[in-house]
């Protein structure tokens, strides 16, 4: 099988099939029959290249190749779910680009380290939170048996979801180094112009679930001073999520926030909602600004609280600290795309991703490269095919080095 | 059959049991399961009762005693359907309180009407909005052909969900009065020891679908400026409403909003919301200051839009004016009452009831019995039985002195 340029991008066009969206995205979140069908044709693309595949109890996916079993792994790799109406390039092309790197390398003489081309399970956690989720119990930050528990909104297991694409082994593995490519989500390369992302630390994040809980009445017979309204109680926090984000940002440091995730209760036109279940996080490179962020967002919940007349629970979620990548990675990948004549900038990653985890187990190069005008988790997301290609060069070269030994 | 005051609390609570839930309340949407048991429950006591059951082509329901077929026909009746996990007593007092009247009443020599005992299809809304659409497709304010095409959110249509009850028929009436008992849902008449409230003019209704648009985006890496955030929009859209209320409300006159009815899409943690569709209403017996509360929240919403970096569009859906009942039909009920030595006061009615369509069409008397604390739309909401058998004495007297011709 060939494994040039024009082939990567026919590989990616044929994998971007896989539960696409009339406007150019991809609807394969994890556990659904799409997300199914993208790990089979992950498997048979693999396969063909002479990869072994093999799963572990998370669901993560293996692509193996191995030179010599007394050899240590070194991963590079993404993941294959997508958001709801997400865009195709959103962890596949790391994937992808992680596949070809290593079927590039296929022939290497002497190799320090067997390859693992990995597909981690549950990158987004847009049906079944918390997201990172595969790599998360890969790095013991989450135990299995939480994982498989989780329910989607409509009552369905990861266990549940993962049985239903036959997802699940018993294969286990030592990483002793990872690479992982992934679009940039942001629109800092594009407006410089540069075709490399290295990236150095990543923000920090707090995410919390919040129980807004109030008591149903008649919108019309039950007078304002009566009601203890969950949905305006609701609306304070999400206003006030944004506000303290916008408060405690200026040109030093950015804070950011979003809720992206709001469920009324009973939610009928004329009944004053009773509860409001939300999700809401805060995240920032600056420590000590995202701590203060939270302190007087918890004092504006408090207030909301007080002015809807309802009860607001603000539950911790999922957080990770602002920390930095590997330093040694951080020189290899600069030196790997001077040699490789690639314009190269080193930045920070503002969310999570497979590799947030994997750095505190393994050494880890995180690259980026550009976002169209930085559109993401939306189907108009989009990276040029030379950008593409320019990733999937410095990873195979980023690859080659530390299968030298030049790394690790 | 025996239809002495025991009995009507024998039927009530045999009624309360069909769609019961663990508070006490019932779910009894319209075109539900349950609502096809309770108007089955009905059709079998009406029809021991010497009663003929018809059903017309939006679903009302018809409990007919004829005396004479040259009679003109008094209505008296409410609905049978309920909000999710609503109350008992919100409509199905009503309809049980003009089946027992009318009963008590099928001996009555000379009659000048003969009584229809009405169950109005879906008077809530909140499977199917508007709210009111039997009696509204019966008093020609909604055509049949349109109210049958409303879907729910999964998709079913009015007229699926009447075929799967058996709901339809092509019975057709015309009503010279229309007698109305319903529960207060407010705790005006609780607070003041009375009895019967006689219902003198609605308060004026505006009620809205209001959609946000915005964009998909990653919750992490799309910058604050340049989101365009739906929820965030669709939550200022939420407190503006509950904020215009009330700065429009005084001791000279109150404005009642609510947003009962909240969607967002994709609604996944991680994605900045594209859409929020949202219900809306404004309430008020004040004419002028409901018009002035309106415009005040529409520049709001623009506000809102600049704000959130978002489009709203604002769709008027349904509103009746404040409007007056029938001058003679108090002045009945006064005496009516005063008769049976039941304490009253005449008030106005926040929500729309079905009466709010009838009286527009027929001479109509509507009640009021006392609602414990208000509450309503909840599965709490409570009236005690003496209220309730005083409210059924005072409908049968009501309904007794229409038979005479002292009403019309």
């Amino acid at each position: 099988m060939n494994i040039d340029d024009a082939t990567f991008l026919e590989h990616f066009e044929s994998m971007s099939s896989i539960g696409a969206t009339p406007n150019s995205g991809v609807e394969r979140q994890a556990g659904s029959p799409a997300d199914g069908q993208t790990r089979q044709w992950f498997r048979g693309l693999m396969e063909a290249l002479g990869f072994q595949v093999r799963q572990d109890s998370i669901g993560n996916q293996f692509a193996l190749l191995e030179f010599d079993p007394s050899l240590p792994w070194v991963g590079v790799g993404s993941h294959l779910d997508s958001q709801p109406r997400g865009g195709r390039f959103d962890g596949a092309y790391g994937v992808l680009a992680g596949a070809h790197a290593a079927a590039r390398l296929r022939k290497q003489t002497d190799s320090k380290f067997n390859i693992a081309v990995i597909n981690w399970f549950n990158e987004e956690g847009g049906r079944f939170p918390p997201s990172m989720m595969g790599s998360s119990v890969f790095t013991k930050k989450l135990r299995v048996e939480d994982a498989l528990r989780v329910k989607d909104a409509t009552g369905v297991s990861v266990g549940d979801a993962l049985a239903s694409m036959s997802a699940t082994g018993d294969f286990a593995l030592e990483l002793a180094a990872y690479v992982e490519v992934h679009i940039e989500q942001g629109r800092r390369l594009e407006a410089a112009g540069i075709q490399i992302g290295i990236v150095d630390s990543t923000w920090g994040a707090e995410k919390f679930t919040c129980q807004v809980r109030g008591d149903q009445g008649h919108t019309a017979a039950t007078m304002l001073e009566d009601r203890h309204d969950a949905l305006f109680g609701g609306a304070l926090v999400v206003a006030a999520a944004r506000e303290v984000a916008e408060q405690f940002s200026d040109e030093q440091a950015t804070v950011n926030s979003a809720c992206g995730e709001f469920h009324v209760s009973p939610n009928s036109p004329v009944v004053v909602p009773s509860q409001v279940d939300l999700r809401v996080d805060f995240r920032s490179a600056d420590k000590e600004r995202l701590t203060r962020a939270v302190a007087e967002f918890r004092k504006r919940v408090d207030e909301a609280a007080a002015r809807a007349k309802v009860e607001i629970e603000l539950t911790p979620e999922h957080s990770w600290p602002a920390q930095e990548y590997d330093a040694a990675g951080i020189e290899l990948a600069k030196s790997a795309a001077d040699s490789l004549g690639l314009s190269h900038t080193v930045l920070k990653t503002l969310s999570g991703h497979d590799s947030t985890n994997l750095k505190d187990v393994a050494p880890t190069v995180f690259l980026f490269v550009p976002s169209v005008e930085g559109i993401s988790h939306n189907e108009r997301e989009l990276t040029n095919d030379n950008d593409m290609l320019a990733g999937v060069a410095m990873v195979t070269e980023v690859l080659r080095r530390i299968l030298n030994g030049e790394y690790v």
